[in-house]
């Protein structure tokens, strides 16, 4: 975090931006999915299904909060975000499990100025997560809105 | 929730499945977003960008969280679920304010038995979350492998 704000024109296509590290507890991945997704394998180790399936997974949508968690500290917590429209293709490629330390990145694969309202632009990036097997757990495509900056 | 377990065969292409409701609290929104989203417009109602914005909106991935209950409660928490490859087209189409009461519906467009494993079927809904004023506030495509049923 640069201490600036980051505005549309600091993004440009190619560029690669790295996420820290999320430590995954059995904890966080019950407590999230009692709220969330109560399905036995979040939340009963001991279940059947679950021991079928490997053991306990944290909810696809815990690591998608994980990701933000991760792109707010890496980049998006200083850029002039103005709201996402959504996210293409969002595939869980494999389960995130108690101990996994998270981490991935973001590659800004187009950047264009709105159309209808000028004071803005559309940055989508490809997202990739991983583990510390660096076996990749989680991959999709984002959008945002990003405020052009004031000295444009 | 019947009581008994829902497997593949039971979902058909344009069966429709009615969400209860959720009650959205400025509480939930903030520890949400302190934890996982922790932008301006998520956690702190007076910010510039906020006040811009009409208000703290929920996050995207709040909004997310809170379809996968709905949709536990309606249908998948007694449905022989063996994860899901991913979602498509997820769309944010209007911000989940305090207060918001969120229902909706998932509408089964495909349902199709899996060729290399026989025992699966995977089943696509196109999902939608409506606030208390009927407003459209979330859609996408969701997909799902459901174990075949011990009887076929």
């Amino acid at each position: 975090m640069g201490g600036h704000l980051r505005y549309f024109e600091d993004f440009h296509v190619g560029q690669r931006i790295a996420f820290g590290r999320y430590t995954v507890t059995q904890s966080e991945i019950i407590e999230f999915a009692k709220r969330y997704d109560p399905q036995v394998f979040h939340i009963d180790e001991t279940h059947a299904v679950t021991v079928e399936l490997g053991g306990i997974m944290a909810s696809g949508w815990h690591t998608t909060a994980i990701f933000m968690r991760l792109a707010v500290d890496a980049y998006l917590g200083d850029a002039a975000v103005l709201t996402s429209p959504g996210v293409d293709e969002l595939r869980w490629l494999a389960p995130v499990r108690v101990g996994d330390i998270i981490s991935g990145e973001a590659v800004v694969e187009q950047a264009r100025l709105s159309v209808s309202k000028p004071d803005r632009g559309i940055v989508t990036t490809a997202v990739h997560l991983w583990n510390d097997d660096k076996i990749e757990v989680l991959r999709m495509t984002t959008h945002a809105f990003l405020r052009v900056g004031p000295h444009q």
